[in-house]
């Protein structure tokens, strides 16, 4: 092995693609594959594979979804809710799906304005989140997008949106750290921060 | 999304089995991908599939080969060294070839004794590395096992072996962290471990 084989070469360079996996960590993964997990290799790859070709996004709020609705969007009683809860991703929503204190809909942007990548309103769905609004059995908007820079520019550009449509507005409770991630925040403090949300 | 679909949960499970990696982050790591990058992970998965089926182990050396023999047995050169090193990993080999020290032969244990794990002398390939010293080629055996226990005490074992084939037996120089394993060691001190090694 003067060099890593073509193969080899090819999988460590694929494995690079990972959040946090550098050159010696992907390495350090292929060989391990290899040596002690083929079985564990060959399942993550079908995985993968199954997971790219099979998950799509649900026709009306946009989350991971195998079905053109996801379960949340087909649940009888939430299609009647009349409170929208948007949020950055699909793991913000499973983070407040976990709390069990929301019982609304979703909207899931899948990523914040940033003029600058490209990413503007059509990229986050607005127009389909509009024609959501028009429908008008939507009372209330929940903004529960990251305390963040984009976060906040976002939910500030869907609360006007929102007012054209009468619905009111609110966000999430102060009490979620400044600059952080939904994502990693612990339940309880969710909780609290969507008991105690303010109108916008 | 009440909970996961069936293939993301599946894709999440599946990235657990990297090292490193645990529930968090997988699903971290999975969410990223669908959002973000399903070119990469539709490569990844075509390249862990054709990893765990295109990449053998060298039927001399037993290091990764996609070919009967590996690209070190396949060269003229080092098929007349006389000198054989043995490695506990590829990775390990990998680290000694990139030191460009050694130009002699090596033979892959691909792991260490440990009876209770069910690792013996046939799970390291010890009847092939017999075999090969009972031709007579080779003069010289330098164990380069990890300075850990397992690999000490595989030393050891292969030590009595190579004796029987009348080989004389070195090891790399002290030098190397006790208890560190050499796969993660700079290429400047394996090298002066390589120069400095002394009988066994
Ligand atoms: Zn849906
Ligand atoms: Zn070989």
């Amino acid at each position: 092995m003067t060099k890593l084989t073509p193969l080899l070469q090819q999988l460590i360079e694929a494995l690079r693609i990972l959040p946090g996996v550098g050159p010696k960590s992907a390495q350090r993964m292929a060989f391990q594959l290899l040596e002690r997990n083929r079985g564990g290799g060959v399942r993550l790859g079908a995985a993968l594979t199954a997971a790219m070709a099979g998950i799509g996004q649900c026709q009306q709020c946009r989350t991971f979804a195998e079905a053109p609705l996801c379960a949340i969007c087909s649940d009888p009683k939430r299609q009647q809710a009349d409170v929208l809860c948007i949020v950055g991703s699909a793991a913000d929503q499973l983070a407040i799906e976990q709390t069990g204190q929301f019982q609304g809909r979703y909207f899931v942007l899948m990523g914040y304005l940033s003029p600058l990548d490209g990413i503007g309103p059509t990229e986050l769905g607005l127009e389909q989140l509009s024609e959501l609004l028009a429908k008008g059995q939507i009372n209330e908007v929940i903004l529960a997008t990251n305390p963040t820079v984009e976060g906040e520019a976002t939910a500030f550009y869907i609360a006007e949106l929102c007012q054209q449509y009468g619905c009111s507005v609110t966000r999430l409770a102060q009490g979620l750290p400044v600059g952080g991630e939904l994502e990693y925040i612990d339940g309880t403090t969710l909780a609290h921060a969507f008991s105690g949300r303010k109108r916008f």
